[in-house]
């Protein structure tokens, strides 16, 4: 007989190394629906009967109108003290139960909650997902003896590591109420409580381990909205076609496209698949469109080239190139202006994240630009920076750093002006017609 | 019986808050012709037998060129007086006669003229023409007693206005006498001299007013070509199609579209109506051109876009963003650069006239620049600038301020050389052609 | 019956004028091709069976690979000391023989090889190719004498010389030994050591001249590329298609167009020919591309107008214009950059070389750039810019000098940063689409 399981989502996460986007990660949309939903597949394991959610103070109540698979309840963690806390919180809800993990902005192939399920036995007492990283990777490294996972050590550091797994979101734990304690009567500061916590419990208890090899994407940096997109445009896109879609003259659709309702797309524009378009969004004539989100009632205007991007809703363009970036809602750009997203030594693109340089493992990529954003006319951005919510961009300007949110900037470029001693007669140009 | 009436045309103005345009402000060319046509329509009022046109000391002569529909005679004005000292100067030529007074650059419903005229009773000594403004306009008020116009309040202020109605262009007079007595026995110095001498001849004799609902459109400000573009392009334009035009593959025409003798339009463009074109024009590849007049013998290149904007002749393009904008003859742009015609704030767009200040009333407005204009590549101007005739614009500028006549401008910007330590292998890129 | 002539083919020049372009002038690529193969016609005089092509250091190994149509042996000039030293340099192998000297940049109808050896007869010691400026051109001067040739006068100067016709490469020696020992005897130092030994013997034995009226283009300054670009289009290219050319909908071919194997142009594209595109390039979405030779490996992205210009191998273009420009090979310029090819006074666009300003002739004139330079986003290059290879220039510069060989170049623009108080609904744009 099947034991009762409550799944514990944890989406109290406050992204701080999200910015400049200020949306809640967990509800960040994708393809039209907030990221959760990805996480969530519409049909649970049969034993899932009951959801916690552990939130925080902003998100709560937008994931209490979230439509979960099963009955949910939301409960806040009120310190940032990570997993373990998270697990504190659901306390109420998860005592006596047997759980099973899972954070909310870790997307992986929705089959993976029943694979952990399938691995409970009765003499199991926990299940961890194990994936192996391709390079170093900075997380829960698993020690295996005898093909058992028995510990785990938090990031050992490259050349370091124990083994070759990491572990991430999707653990069963058939008594709560001993992760609780441990965590209780373990570490009480540190980067790695939970994992001391998971450790003990590991050397005290069987546990086994599921080895997954399908794609997973989490939201850490703001980066990673664009590996999200090409994640979920790759495995979750399904082609359709909304209400009133008006396409017109010599528009070219290729590989799977989504087009919402009410959604233009006007003379000479070419979709390159996989592309999801929200309702009302309206492109113009001669874009071109690749491997890109556009959100609810974006204008493309004439002439842009979007590829391999995330536009939030209501975005305005006109006559852009738009390259791997991410753009927040209602970000505006003036005609001529560019999101550069390769450097001029083609190296790796690096950003700073709490006043510390990171790299970004992306030799291409654009800007990150936070909500309600207007740029100018003729204004290059530089790969890899974050443009702060609500902050203006004057004509004209290289924008070769981050920029806090509202702020106001203008290039100070001089203009010398002197007197016109020439004077072309429009007769001068006739001989270039013939050339047309 | 009808009595027979002098048409007396006002052309005198001499258009010192007009600039940086140098043409007539009656003799601007639109839709192929000088706006003076506009104002004067083919079939006059059957009693109208003869014309004065009172001209400036440089308009004269081409005023006398005009082919206008009935005998006219042109009269120099030779102090810049107003509507006072243009009545004066038409003395010799009215002294005895009915007159019925127009505005040269004041275009309304071609049928004004003969709304007027049916107003003429033998009771009345004098009709005006009224105009109901939406909110306050600096214009002559009238005020009215028993639903009769007895007087006019020159620019009262907001808050301060007699009634709702204006007057305008469109005056009948019964005995020209009496308003030449009214202004030389008035008021001899101040803004309303004549509408002093008005405002007099009305307390003595009766005037009854028409009301027009039509639009009206005057020249007074260089952005009035845009309001008098959009105006005669929905109320004048006839669709229609010049010998030896050359349209190639895959052109849209939408709408309202004229196109004159041997213009040529590329592939790829579209044209969206009302749309005018003047002879000899070239439209290059994947342009857009809406709501526009263009004028003769201009080349827009490769992908230009002209959006609600004025075009004079002999005027090249390659690659360029003009969006509400007006351009007189022979002025031409670089690749990349761009008219912007939204601020960051989206407000209203200012403009200084005379040394001042004054609101534009548009959120939409890009540039206004005068004949002979050079631009460089990449400039960026920005909304509601005034470029002088004959100035030069050098690369790259963001041009922020108003450029007087005869100017030539270039950007004083930095660049820091040092030695370049990368170094790249075209092989480098390969991987890239993967995904394309 | 005929006698046997060896082909002297003078390569030897080191082309420090050519700068910025690092390679070998005779070997530069045309048509898919190096320069010397359009000197060489296919098939040479029945006379000519042997060919000595004096090198220089660099080049001698390039050139042994080279097929000729005829037995060819290459000798290296030590000195840079012009056509005597090359003839000098050739001795061992032309000693006792009967030459045809021709320079290996210079090319011309590949029928004037012929030209000159049909006007060889018995009592003919010497044959001169000549041909007769429009202008005053600084080259040799031919002094006739009863319709013969009898001196060389070197670069009289404008209104000094000696009649109207020219000297240049496709010059008949009936016994290079007498050559050899003029050059021997003669001058030793001047610009014109060759041309007085020649004057020697044309003043003991009898010359002939043949006029040449045909178009011809030598490689001297780096825009004479673009001389030879447009020789060679207009001359030698013929329309062809290699395997596995892929072009999409909507897209239009005019005039001779040559596609290499595996070409792709994308939709909206149109090539006006002659155009050459080399094996495995591929053309973008909606670009235009008008009489130019494109290398191979090159891709030339969304939205980019190429015309009148030579693009070497491997080059990456994004949005961008270049226009009578010449681009060595591995040239990347970010989007929104542009190669502007005209001065705003539409003057002749003049260079620097070697210190000294030189004047093009030509009023329309791009860049000239090196191999390996990147150029970044929205960058402007002023006409006649020389950039040295590897050389890098940074985002939004307007690069108005030349820049040496591996430059890294960054504009230091200033950026004013101020609170921004304006905050924008996304609301406030709807009635903007009204008007889409």
């Amino acid at each position: 007989m099947k034991r009762d399981v409550t799944l514990v989502v944890l989406a109290a996460g406050i992204g701080k190394r999200f910015r400049p986007f200020t949306k809640d990660k967990n509800l960040f949309p994708f393809l039209g629906s907030p990221l959760i939903d990805f996480v969530l597949p519409k049909s649970l394991p049969p034993e899932v009967i009951h959801c916690v959610v552990v939130a925080n103070g902003t998100n709560k109540e937008a994931l209490e109108r979230i439509r979960f698979p099963v009955p949910h309840t939301v409960v806040v963690q009120e310190e940032a003290t990570g997993m373990a806390g998270a697990i504190l919180a659901a306390k109420p809800h998860i005592a006596g139960k047997s759980i099973l993990i899972v954070i909310a902005d870790d997307v992986a192939d929705p089959a993976l909650m029943e694979m952990v399920m399938k691995a409970v036995r009765p003499d199991v007492f926990g299940v961890l997902t194990t994936w192996k990283p391709q390079q170093y990777f900075p997380g829960g490294y698993v020690v295996f003896r005898d093909n058992r996972p028995v510990g785990i050590k938090e990031k050992p550091g490259a050349g370091n590591t124990p083994g070759e797994y990491v572990y991430f979101g999707g653990q069963y734990i058939a008594h709560a109420d001993r992760l609780i304690e441990a965590i209780q009567n373990g570490k009480k500061s540190g980067d790695d409580i939970y994992e001391a916590a998971l450790t003990k419990l590991m050397s005290d208890e069987r546990f086994t381990a599921v080895i997954y090899d399908g794609g997973f994407v989490s939201l850490k940096y703001p980066w990673h909205v664009l590996d999200m997109t090409t994640y979920l445009l790759h495995h979750r896109l399904k082609p359709g076609k909304g209400k009133n879609v008006d396409i017109r003259n010599n528009v070219s659709l290729e590989g799977v496209v989504y087009l919402g309702n009410n959604v233009k797309i006007f003379e000479n524009t070419k979709i390159v698949g996989p592309v999801y378009v929200g309702d009302n969004t309206i492109i113009g004539n001669n874009n071109i469109i690749r491997e890109s989100i556009l959100g609810e009632g974006c204008v493309t205007g004439f002439n842009t080239d979007i590829t391999r991007s995330y536009i939030g809703d209501n975005c305005w363009f006109h006559s852009n190139y738009i390259g791997d970036s991410v753009l927040e809602e209602n970000v505006s750009m003036g005609s001529g202006s560019v999101l550069a997203n390769l450097r001029l030594d083609e190296g790796e693109i690096t950003s700073v994240i709490a006043e510390e340089k990171v790299g970004t493992g992306k030799t291409k990529l654009g800007a990150m630009i936070g909500e309600g954003v207007r740029i100018g006319v003729n204004v290059s951005v530089m790969p890899g920076v974050k443009i702060g919510a609500q902050s203006m961009i004057g004509a004209g300007i290289i924008l070769d750093r981050d920029i806090p949110e509202g702020s106001y900037c203008v290039s100070k470029s001089v203009i010398d002006i002197k007197r016109n001693k020439a004077n072309i007669a429009s007769g001068n140009r006739e001989h270039y017609k013939t050339k047309i």
